[in-house]
């Protein structure tokens, strides 16, 4: 039985029930969004884990970190020291992305290593594994669904399926051209199968036995985005909007299935617009988890994509997402390093905090105001203790100390807090 | 003459010529904004400086770099490197906070080094000059006065005026408590001192006097809102909102007198107030550029404002707001290092532009285009000549270089448009 068929079925199992503590919601709030799809609870029934969480409807955004190997850089201990460090920066969720060096054993390394919820992209490794004796294009459909069944077996909770770019999607794309075309990693792969064969996305045809993989291990899909925009200029346009609807599809495919999916959502997305993405989402999926990457709202700050991704993923998640993908600071540039991979997971959970507080979660808007009134009393030790990065916040304070401790060194004397208390204690209180 | 009666006498002044050409909109644009205040050109008489901008309606958003000693970092050099790095990041505008040391000979060291529009607030060197031998309270009205002549005698660009905190704003915040009180510095000198001789705001009081230095001197008023929330949970109170109607008055008068103005924002603003905050500023203020701090939306992020500020400011400029200052990632917890200045203006540059796009500024959108043009081309040179910081893409590219100079490190052979130029070429060209 599956977490939505249980759900369904009125019974709260042990993962539920942990969550629930952990989300401080009732177990009933999780039940009725597993049992309508507005919630999932990635957690695979192989594996344990100690900091799983729930994403969805009514909940805090959650944020999750990419990682992995890539061709040029395949060190698994570099790798697992991202991990440590998104795991630390408090990501709710870590993905391997793995393409390079030895792909399964990357991954087994960190899915031990990992107390949250793990994802992955299994056509990644099916490529990383085939691709270098076959080709690309000399895999088979069995080549690619093979890489799910290992994935579920070794305990991810879940994956990424491109499912969704079928030959509709691929006409649509010819029709309108793009100034970046695909840019989603996996996508291509898919779609320069499906081009050179002539023939429909095999996950998208053979989706009902990702759906058996899923159901056996309950392996959450992630309903990728293949035609995602990938610049400013391509947001919006038929293909994206097209493969939506077949995400949608999906999506109620796997719920009658007992399957728990969330969509993929952009990318590169004008400002303006990005309200309007979840919007249709929302509509478009059922009011299915929508899990952005970024996004971005400008394509030209390379090197800062981390803040280009916090602003879109905050006005994002303000207006109904629920899960941000980081993007580092080296994205589009390099592999990440490990202190990029520690800012991007700050930056989005500042994204995420920001969109808590608008949506007018108690908890979040609770932090900021006891951390605003320890700041008002000047108690610095509470005050950085209650900062999102307390130990940044401390070495940022001792590069400038202040001669009063009081205080901190910009203001030093004028603190607004020290005049204004020592005004009313000379004028007898009052104040 | 000045430049609100230039305009509306029909004449294009040398300044407006040079900021036309600069902004790329006709000087038409510029006089009409100029006579009905929704535009301002910071440009004091006694001063040269090459690189001037226009602020308002319809111009691309500017952003504002904060720099200036305090009393226990006094020194000159610092901040002229803090100037330098702001400016080579791309600042439109520059402050001088200074309230350390000899404040005078800093601002001036400034003033000769700055080819953008200078701002200050002469009621911090008020302060600073007089407050070590009369305590703040001793000082008398004509003092805070003397500060703003001689700032404009200096050459300043633009000074913020506290006049909009009256006794009213005052008793409405005594009568509604908040988390964080006042937190305007300025704000704060100018409370207590009223609070403590039961008097009217000078500035207030004595506006007219103020005028007529801007008058003389061609400064810019920027009405400071010393009432600006601090904290989320006092975002929109009555005292805030209640100021924001005497800065309207005040930005009338200024108009009616021929002097140019804008008025200041907040501050701390939960992430679904902050458009709010400028439809009402636009509403009430006549349409006067607004200038906003941040807003940062939420209070927990200390050591990483300049993001949580990229956030606020990029969702304020999209619904309208026309200048940007800058946060940094010190702010709050010490005085700014001169890399904390760089990252700030980038962070803010991000917002602004994030903006322009999403306000449909075609010189905006074709700078996205084009670089990502140059992505899909894998041309790296012309890519990274493109980027908001290309020395900062530049280093990140090169901590880790791919094998392949053709692609980055994170996708090396699978880079998207690597997989699909291969494809398309092994298909005969049918891409």
């Amino acid at each position: 039985m599956t977490l939505i068929e249980a759900a369904r079925g009125g019974r709260t199992t042990p993962v539920m029930e942990a969550v629930a503590g952990r989300e401080s919601v009732p177990a009933e709030t999780l039940r009725a969004g597993l049992a309508d799809g507005t919630i999932v609870i990635p957690a695979n029934t192989n594996r344990e884990a100690d900091r799983r969480c729930a994403i969805g409807r009514g909940l805090r955004v959650k944020v999750n970190a990419n990682i992995g190997t890539s061709g040029d850089y395949a060190s698994a201990d570099e790798e697992l020291a991202k991990l440590e460090a998104a795991i630390e920066a408090g990501a709710d969720a870590v993905m391997d992305l793995s393409t390079g060096g030895d792909v399964a054993a990357v991954r087994r390394r960190l899915l031990d290593a990992c107390p949250v919820a793990f994802g992955s992209v299994p056509t990644y490794s099916a490529v990383s594994e085939h691709g270098p004796d076959k080709g690309l294009v000399g895999m088979s459909a069995g080549d690619f669904l093979a890489a799910f069944e290992r994935h579920a077996r070794d305990g991810v909770d879940f994956v990424v399926v491109h499912a969704g770019v079928t030959r509709e999607g691929l006409r649509l794309l010819d029709e309108h051209p793009r100034v970046c075309g695909i840019i989603s990693r996996g996508g291509t792969m898919i779609s320069e199968w499906m081009r050179h064969h002539g023939v429909e996305n095999p996950l998208y045809e053979h989706f009902d036995e990702i759906l058996a993989f899923a159901r056996a291990h309950e392996v959450t899909l992630s309903l990728g985005d293949a035609l995602r925009p990938g610049a400013q200029a391509d947001s919006f346009d038929r293909a994206q909007v097209y493969e939506l609807g077949v995400q949608a599809e999906l999506q109620q495919r796997a719920l009658a299935a007992g399957v728990q999916s969330m969509i993929e959502g952009p990318g590169h997305v004008p400002l303006n617009q990005v309200a309007a993405q979840v919007e249709l989402e929302k509509a478009t999926c059922h009011g299915a988890p929508f899990f952005v990457l970024g996004p971005l709202v400008t394509d030209v700050a390379p090197g800062y994509d981390h803040i280009t991704a916090a602003i879109g993923g905050a006005v994002a998640a303000a207006a109904g997402a629920d899960f941000l993908c980081y993007v580092t600071a080296g994205e589009h540039l390099a592999l990440p390093t490990v202190e990029e991979v520690r800012e991007g997971v700050m930056a989005s959970r500042i994204a995420a905090h920001a969109a808590d507080v608008a949506r007018g979660n108690p908890a979040a808007i609770a932090w900021d105001r006891t951390f605003s009134e320890r700041r008002a009393a000047r108690d610095w030790d509470a005050q950085i203790a209650h900062c999102l990065d307390p130990q940044r916040a401390g070495r940022i304070r001792d590069q400038h100390r202040p001669a009063d401790d009081g205080v901190c060194s910009m203001c030093g004397d004028l603190c607004v807090f020290k005049l204004a208390a020592d005004g009313a204690r000379t004028r007898g209180g009052d104040a």
